[in-house]
């Protein structure tokens, strides 16, 4: 009752924070995010004590050396949040903007003006950095946030929150804007997710459990994004030397992270002649290929695949390899198997490509180019706060407009409806 | 069981269907639309032959007259449906256009294209016209969707159902994108509400108790629209001249609609010269007054309102009348009883007018004219599926467009990420 009444208390106060943000000038803004980046300079030796109480008892609870390394504040991991907070200053602010502003026919003007979404609550994992990340791109978009890391890192996030903090009442904001969920309780999470009439976003970031489990029990909507099964498709017309870096880049450039394939699908007018060549280079990078029967035949360095490793995201060395009878068959195994982030067409055909990027149902795609490109830096949004599967709202990486919407504005002579 | 097995079968196939559209040429969906309103032309006598299946069940239950009325295919409410979608027939289709495409710094091209959303799912009450009307306007967008309408009219939609069927089999178009629920048992609700990996849009329209419903039983995002409590807010530098129609149209053009104001907000400076000529207009065109002791003071007309008027959805010639003390209070004011549905200022001060279209929030904000036209048609859409009161992915009236979505598009020359 008590730990309700506390996540009751933030989200209300983060919804009356959130209305005075919209009058906020971008200067003003910008100000506080310049603020939050001198402190964490100022401050890194504060943060890095804090930070390890957390990694002492991560260490102690047996976290495997990749979580504890995900959990430590670096003195790179600080250097990247500033240059990531100076970053986003120099970007575009679009909250206010007006677009499509037109005349209709009985003189009244009709426009859509950009604004916050208003309260989003971003539920993650270990990162620590997460923190300011979020909180910033959320301020310079006018929206309150109302934040929920992973327990292990709770004295990191802490003190991140108070920087945060400091930073908004230098610059005469709201404090409420930017909340720390101080409880590590799980049963908070369960909590705030019934909020529907104080938070208008909920953003998970973290493994499929976290993320499935939020949007099995949320009533306010959830901007999700379970993982990358993306693949590359090599068409007959694909120019094959073009092809070699293409996938090795997209396969081998970091394995580890959702837009990297697991998946390569080769036309069979051109499988034995490219497999040989794509077999050598990715044995030479250290990728493990598992494929179909055909494939298998053409290059005994590929395994035979199981049932189990189709649509498998591996995040790993290993790829899955598949000889198709053509774009139709390449088509419905991107449907199968694929998890709507990315794909790409290998082609210099241009009615193929024209197919593959009408027909084929993802939040990327892509032609001739590396999977590794979704990405919202890459992308050209800037800053992204995650990648949406899912297409209500926003469809692929979500930068500052994702976290806004807009509203009709109208400016009439005093126009009456006939 | 025997019913969640139909309602699976329903939506899976709905999903198949639906991927099948993206390839569609507006010409061919023109086409549909086109058979479409020539079938309700020539099967008109079946149709209201099967209505009064439906009026003479509804006379018998005891359904009101205002109910009755709404559930009739009258000669008028099919010509409308037919001039419905002859103007849809004009109207741009938003499919496949690409926007902002942009060079990056090496090369690629990255643009947003828009895309259907995939399956919608339509539940509603009684009007017999919503089939159509919702069925053509996904179907001009390559959507797929589902229909649930009231029970009380299910011989009608069964009747319209069939005439979309026979379009789209014309127009070698996958019959499945276009589904009705052929059961009346409202755990078909329930159990579609659960489908979040074959459905990917919920919208509900009818009366609160519904959307109130669907939205806390829904896995699936659900795009709502709860009530309009709608306000103008008449600030101390209104033309009075010009406020009176404002305020007459904004409350007596069709009271029993969401646009309608419920509340007349007036400041304190003007409330004296004011009152006495707005209560007359008002008294004249049958509005019941009640409002707040300063009000009742100027005008004796005024009743007294009690606290449960304030923030009540009327939809009737009853208005709430309330003196401000200044731009402040009316925010305030429109914070706590508005819905986030309409509010207009009438004011001549730029300065007034430009914080209130920054710093009220609601689908559409408006200066100096009618609530009336936050509409679809009016603001320009075109054609409108409903209106949107929360804020993601859609907010205020949802046409074409905000059937879509977009993703992103990459043409490269066989570019890899560094």
């Amino acid at each position: 009752m008590k730990l309700e009444q506390t996540i009751n208390e933030l989200a209300k106060k983060a919804k009356i924070a959130s209305t005075t943000l919209t009058a906020l000038s971008t200067e003003t803004k910008n100000s506080a995010l310049a603020t939050v980046a001198d402190f964490l300079i100022m401050k890194k030796q504060h943060l890095q004590e804090e930070n390890k109480k957390d990694l002492e008892a991560g260490a102690a609870k047996g976290l495997s050396v990749a979580m504890l390394d995900r959990l430590r504040l670096s003195d790179g991991v600080i250097d990247a949040m500033v240059k990531g907070l100076r970053e986003l200053i120099t970007l575009p602010d679009p909250v206010g903007s007006i677009e499509n502003l037109a005349k209709r026919p009985n003189g009244i003007q009709v426009g859509r003006m950009r604004i916050p979404l208003g309260v989003i609550a971003m539920i993650y994992e270990s990162r620590p950095n997460v923190t300011i990340d979020a909180a910033a791109l959320c301020l310079k978009t006018g929206n309150a946030i109302i934040l929920r890391g992973g327990s292990e890192a709770i004295n990191s996030n802490i003190a991140l929150a108070a920087i945060l903090q400091q930073a908004l009442n230098i610059h005469n904001i709201d404090g409420n804007a930017v909340q720390i969920i101080p409880v590590t309780d799980r049963l908070a999470i369960n909590h705030l997710l019934t909020l529907e009439e104080d938070i208008d976003l909920v953003i998970p970031r973290g493994g499929e459990g976290l993320i499935r489990f939020v949007s099995q029990n949320s009533r306010i909507p959830v901007l999700k994004h379970y993982k990358g099964v993306c693949h590359l498709f090599v068409d007959k017309d694909a120019d094959l030397e073009k092809t070699i870096p293409l996938v090795i880049n997209s396969k081998t450039h970091r394995p580890g992270v959702c837009n990297a394939i697991e998946g390569l699908l080769i036309h069979r007018d051109v499988a034995e002649a490219f497999l040989p060549m794509i077999v050598q280079a990715l044995t030479e990078a250290g990728v493990e290929m598992r494929g179909c029967p055909q494939s298998v035949k053409i290059a005994s360095q590929i395994k035979p695949a199981t049932e189990d490793d189709w649509g498998t995201e591996f995040l790993d060395l290993i790829l899955c390899v598949k000889v198709v009878q053509g774009f139709d068959e390449a088509k419905q195994y991107i449907y199968r198997y694929g998890s709507k982030h990315t794909e790409s067409i290998i082609t210099e055909n241009f009615t193929t490509a024209q197919r593959f990027i009408s027909e084929i149902d993802a939040s990327a795609v892509m032609v001739n180019a590396s999977t590794r490109f979704n990405d919202g830096g890459q992308l050209g949004l800037g800053a992204e706060i995650g990648i949406s599967t899912t297409k209500l709202h926003a469809y692929g990486p979500m930068g500052l407009e994702e976290l806004t919407t807009r509203k009709f504005v109208v400016f009439g002579q005093g126009q009456v409806r006939e």
